[in-house]
């Protein structure tokens, strides 16, 4: 029965922003039998919320922001649902004041990693809780179980836990995907590499469609076939079974498959970027969730592309029919040993960042609460989850020796597919750019000996020895002699 | 004949900061005939200049700031040559009380284009001249001629610019390699992306040793005879030269080469990350740069690299000697091809930011300063230089016929030795990621279609239509009706 509004403390959640996400996050909660104090900038939403969901559960609507406090039990719990940037510290600057020590808001947003950090630590000298909870699932995710990526303090994730689990989605296993990932912004932060993750599978899988269409010669509907198929085995995964549906579906204006009315220029809301700028920052190699990046920008580029159009390439017919099944199973391989190379960056950056801000975070942890409710949902993280519990340090997951097992026996393809790619004209710098980072990572020698050569060269930048301790540098301008240096 | 100290306002510029770098800029002043007052934080190396290399020319050396700043006529020009960072803040800081309105601060650091903003607008405010002056070229340079880039007002450079150019380097056909670059942090910037692009360069060079060594069977001293002989033609540059004298160069040590006995981890100093990281802000794919920042970091992540150790890779011998030789032409066309990609990006990234800080600068100018002097000096930026003559709107390098036509001719090469190197497990990120943007920037249709369907489909991102104006969503989760949303 909906409930009507009260100043009495009987919610145990509090949801603020009801733009749909808000919206339905605050239904999820109300579904799962708890008192759910909602509460809008402009009442409107509110209002709309209680007329069309009240009966879902038990919903306190609050008009102002006193009315919303007051309406929650302590400690209290408040999930922020606005916009990333400044509409979120214009909500917390309007909370926090209404605040009792030991209170905890909740920033269900996007927000960068730096920002939440920054709030952690205001909130934090204030005596407040500040959680910054990664939230992934989009507005269905949000409704019938998303994955959740609280941060914040240990003491916050012991009120609050609970409450995230009982509304997340739930693995295969019946465990929630929802874990405290660590202090302060550890979980905007997994979440940010989540979404980087998530744009180097679309890459992938782009490729893979273009190849299967361009080299192959299938039409999207078999393509779809091709995917579903591969959505049996290991490459299960939401992404791919979406992209089977978008490839079988038809536009019903033009009677043609749906992708090819689609204009073909992506766009990016940020986060992908920012995950590659953090991992330079981190000296962290993430090529393939940079390459997603760039394909997104250059498809974007239409003054550039029509500038190119035209430029020479490869004149190659597509396979026959008896080589195009052989090719779209070495296209199955190439992508799957493509995607380990991409998770395996992903990880590393997590790693780093546990280390450099010390946040202690489980590795295995975060790829048990991919398992459901995310976009990059998969069969695929309960091996990566498996690999970390069987090593907790493992420093990649390339060294995991089942998918080192699988790499080895997808290499022939891989390396065929790329070949066959860059001979036919077809742009894939996904696949191209994990091989490289794979052949680079198990090269018993790098060129890259060169490089600090030509920079001892050119700017007396020294080098190190194979065979002795210390800094060198050559005398190049002079006599060529070594001297030590440090 | 040296002077010796003096209040007189004599001097034609000010050098403060007297490392290598300072020290020689002041002596190239002077020994162009310019009176040069000399300042250091600590005395001993205004001191030391003077004692070695006072009788060059004419020195003023300045014990204190104040002394210094007398020592200038005005409107005064003080070139600072201290750590990028926080001592630059502290110079300017000691410096501009002292200075009157007209007075010109001159910043030779690297420092990052944003606090060059940031600076040459509060010296603004205070009536003075703040210069954020790109300087490469390394100690060498410094001395005996650098590329000079300098940003800042049209004003400043009206004092300036003859003092600059008398001692920059001198191109091929005689023009100095310095140029107004465009107001506040333009020069900065250009300088930023120059050494992004001597990422990308050296990258390429080492990738194209890699294959020459492992693929072609040669030893270092015959892959410096390659690259002797290509250092006479298109690739005539100063980094193919140098690579040519580390390769010759034999450890005296243990009688092998130089380069075997060099440690396989290069370093960086950042200037490569901020290029990416900006490209990314800006939406503009540096796919080659960013390649090239993650395989120094590569390199140096030994623990990761003992991890990945005895991963399977292909077992290729080397070529036959018979075939050695028609590879390693079909390398120099790759690495040709290749670099005239990085060069586009580079010039797309210089083009965006130029429009979007209203910097409205000459792109064929910048490449006719970068012809002598810089590290990246070569035959090949009068190249450039013309392309932009020939069509000052140029959106990309790739669309100037002579460049379209030599990588037209260049492309089966490329795309044989990308292929060759795959086969081998010779990692080359970045000939694969210049073909890649080759191939999408002129790829009639693009993948990027199905990745924003996925995203209609996951998060109700909307798409265009290639057949009607609007924004459009299908009802994924309904009866997949499309509604036009905006």
């Amino acid at each position: 029965m909906p409930s009507t509004s009260s100043t009495q403390a009987t919610a145990q959640i509090g949801v603020t922003g009801l733009a749909v996400m808000g919206s339905n996050l605050a239904r999820n909660f109300a579904r799962h039998g708890h008192t759910v104090a909602v509460h809008n900038r402009t009442a409107a939403r509110t209002t709309a919320l209680i007329e069309e969901h009240g009966h879902e559960g038990d919903f306190i609507p609050a008009t102002t922001a006193e009315e919303f406090v007051a309406a929650l039990e302590k400690p209290r719990r408040i999930v922020v649902m606005v916009k990333a940037g400044a509409p979120t510290d214009a909500v917390i600057d309007e909370f926090a004041p209404l605040l009792e020590e030991g209170d905890m808001i909740i920033d269900g947003g996007n927000a960068h990693f730096a920002d939440t950090r920054r709030r952690e630590q205001a909130l934090r000298e204030r005596g407040l809780h500040f959680v910054g909870a990664g939230i992934s699932g989009g507005e269905e995710g949000a409704l019938n179980g998303p994955s959740i990526m609280p941060g914040g303090s240990e003491e916050s994730y012991k009120a609050l836990g609970p409450l995230l689990e009982s509304i997340a989605a739930k693995a295969p296993d019946g465990s929630p995907c929802c874990a405290h990932i660590g202090p302060d912004a550890a979980g905007h932060f997994v979440k940010m590499v989540h979404n980087g993750i998530e744009y180097a599978d679309m890459q992938l899988i782009a490729e893979a469609y273009d190849l299967l269409r361009t080299v192959a010669g299938y039409a999207p509907g078999r393509i779809a076939e091709t995917f579903r198929t591969w959505n049996t085995g290991r490459l299960d995964s939401y992404l791919i079974e979406i992209t089977a549906e978008v490839l079988a579906h038809t536009d019903a204006a033009t009677g043609r498959p749906f992708v090819d009315v689609v204009a073909d220029e992506a766009e990016q809301k940020g986060t992908g970027r920012w995950t590659v700028q953090t991992a330079l920052d981190l000296g962290v190699p993430v090529s393939g969730i940079a390459e997603a990046v760039f394909a997104r920008s250059v498809s974007g580029h239409t003054g550039l592309r029509r500038a190119a159009h035209g430029l020479p390439g490869p004149r190659r017919e597509a396979l026959a029919p008896a080589e195009a099944e052989a090719f779209a199973a070495r296209v199955e391989e190439a992508l799957y040993a493509s995607k380990v190379v991409s998770y395996a960056q992903g990880w590393n950056m997590i790693s780093s960042a546990s280390g450099a801000y010390g946040w202690d975070i489980d590795l295995g942890a975060v790829a048990g609460i991919w398992r459901g409710g995310c976009i990059i949902r998969a069969a695929f993280l309960d091996r990566i989850r498996s690999a970390f519990a069987a090593e907790p340090g493992l420093p990649t997951l390339l060294a995991d020796p089942g998918f080192a097992g699988e790499i080895g026996r997808a290499q022939d393809a891989w390396r065929s597919v790329v070949a066959t790619a860059v001979g036919h004209g077809v742009p894939t710098p996904g696949f191209s750019a994990a091989l490289a980072y794979y052949d680079a990572l198990r090269a018993d020698r790098l060129p890259a000996a060169l490089t600090q050569g030509q920079r001892d060269y050119f700017g007396a930048h020294t080098y190190r020895r194979t065979d002795r301790e210390g800094s060198f540098h050559t005398l190049w301008g002079g006599d060529r002699g070594e001297e030590r240096t440090g």
